[in-house]
């Protein structure tokens, strides 16, 4: 962030006004840039999201030899779990839209992970496979994710928390 | 989803070849529909992602009749709070990225919700500022959050587990 280098230099000018507010002395400027977050801090919905932005940066830094996105992590995992599904059943098992799911494929496909085959029997629809080089990128994936990221969230909130936080997430993915 | 209700139908269709490929019986086809998550399930990642697009559609709802995104409305709130603050440390403060926070206020301001002043001390900087009517409608926004969007939460949790998932959550965001 660069909030406070901007507001230490600001503050050095007595005579602006708009930074008047929190009544600060000079000294003081460092604590007056962070700002009053008051009710969104309770909320769960921004907590949520500034939870899943964190959790996500980690996935990818800790995934950044696969190149890998949470989102294309999910597919692979999906189709090596559910061979001869369709687009459609994958795409909304996950809940991505119809769009971003043809982009994606794309991607995947053209990194050689996965293959997409007309279906025999369906002539509109799209059989996905995953190719021998898309199992052997998810083997490397979830050893990854399980050795770095998986296991510094654990580290970070101990496996008791770690189970109740997860069994709530499910809760409110469920049933809200 | 309309995954189930598709595979319904289908499975009245014997003749409809194209739900056969798990090699499942007639009877069988509503439970094939369902995939295998596997280790996804297990995935704070990934049920934080599904959990937050739960929370964000169920927030859309409450507030509609205000036209409000979850993220509008951080905005409002902070600039509600921390009055005379610029551009780049309310974008700052919320994680959002400067194009993407630019086109918001845009909406913002177009609505008449607050407003861009150049700043007296630096010309390249803009204060924000919450209009009467932005004030008026962050007002009934919290409203409406509070008696709809986070009383149902509250509901589903119950209030302690409610207030354990947010401060884990919180831990997540701030050392993760």
């Amino acid at each position: 962030m660069t909030v406070s280098k901007t507001a230490a230099a600001d503050s050095t000018r007595a005579s602006r006004p708009a930074r008047k507010e929190p009544a600060e002395p000079a000294e003081g400027a460092a604590e007056s840039t962070a700002l009053q977050l008051g009710e969104l801090s309770e909320l769960l919905g921004y907590s949520l999201k500034r939870a899943q932005l964190k959790i996500f940066e980690d996935f990818l830094r800790c995934v950044a030899p696969l190149q890998l996105t949470p989102a294309q992590f999910s597919v692979l995992l999906l189709l090596d779990k559910n061979p001869g599904r369709n687009q459609t059943e994958i795409a909304n098992t996950l809940g991505i839209l119809r769009p971003n799911f043809v982009a994606m494929l794309d991607g995947l496909e053209s990194r050689g992970l996965c293959t997409r085959m007309r279906s025999t029997n369906d002539r509109r629809s799209h059989i996905l496979v995953l190719t021998d080089k898309g199992r052997a990128v998810l083997a490397r994936a979830k050893k990854l994710v399980a050795t770095k990221h998986e296991a510094r969230l654990n580290e970070l909130l101990g496996p008791d928390n770690r189970a109740a936080l997860l069994s709530m997430l499910t809760k409110i993915a469920q049933e809200f």
